[in-house]
């Protein structure tokens, strides 16, 4: 069995920010010599996402509505009593989930004709940082 | 270590659809020899999802109807200035999740008393894939 | 290639409990003897979730009130025509989702500084089960 781990640090300009990540993915797995195997891409924090959809920036506008909506800020969620205020970044994590599965097959990432890896950080602004770990033969 | 890749097409008679593949994955796990491992069930489309949950058809109407209410059909989704009409099926994907991954232990899926697997299509009536991926020893 | 499995079983005095099961995934990694690995965390029931977040208590509150304004207590539900009167339970382990896959580096859970692994009871006052199986090198 073979293995590779590497880690993407972020640190965005914005408090929300979704970033495209395949490409960034597939390097790894292109250098780990895998041929048939999965990569785990999974945020080391929990206030962030990872998943798996399109590459369309309505769809990305969309998208953060919809978890505003769903996972919305406000003053007085318990958690702020520890003095945070970044309740929702916390549900808005737990919705999208934390982390995907991409099977390699043939050395390559075997997605769909329009599925694409993101990183989607919901309190930014500071450095957080995301494991890419691929096991396979 | 072992591996096998298998795909599973649909092309569903409606536009939406909740189809059982409990006994394709097992299958697929059976032919590949793999006594302990895990298996990936992943969608390849991003209008689609796949859970484990209850084969009870009540139950996956209220499924039907929760997702409805969490992630609505509607007209004025930014997404439609592409052209598509299925921003809620993105966000219907993005609720229930993609994919799973299933333990085979002892050469079969190790699942629950009424765990099934799913493929829920949200937009439907074109050709659409599931990739079944399993790994082990 | 090396593997394990084990199972943990609950019987939660409550009929909801959100219980932090991570030493527990931790102490069945050590044992193992995986260097580099994953390990899959997945509830066997589907009326329970397993997800990745903060151990602070006043977040888990605001956890368990997101979900039941989501995923609320209700009546109505079809599925209660069989008999059951946990339609919410079954909506719940959907939205927190049923399973999460953790790394396993230098025969250590590779979690990030807040990372906590919960498991998520939403139909307890039963026995039910969780599998924990690795596999690795």
């Amino acid at each position: 069995m073979k293995s590779t781990t590497e880690y993407l640090w972020f640190n965005t300009e914005k408090h929300r920010e979704f970033i495209n990540i395949t490409r960034n993915v597939e390097d790894i797995v292109k250098q780990s010599g895998i041929t048939e195997g999965f990569v785990l891409v999974s945020a080391m924090h929990i206030t962030a996402g990872v998943y798996v959809n399109d590459a369309e920036s309505g769809l990305i506008a969309d998208i953060e509505e919809w978890l505003e909506n769903l996972a919305p800020y406000r003053l007085d969620y318990r958690h702020h009593a520890t003095g945070e205020s970044n309740g929702d970044s916390h549900l808005k994590s737990l919705l999208i989930h934390h982390e995907v599965i991409v099977p390699i097959t043939n050395k390559s990432l075997d997605l769909g004709p329009w599925q694409q890896v993101y990183y989607a950080e919901f309190d930014g602004q500071r450095k957080k940082r995301v494991i890419i770990k691929a096991i396979g033969e």
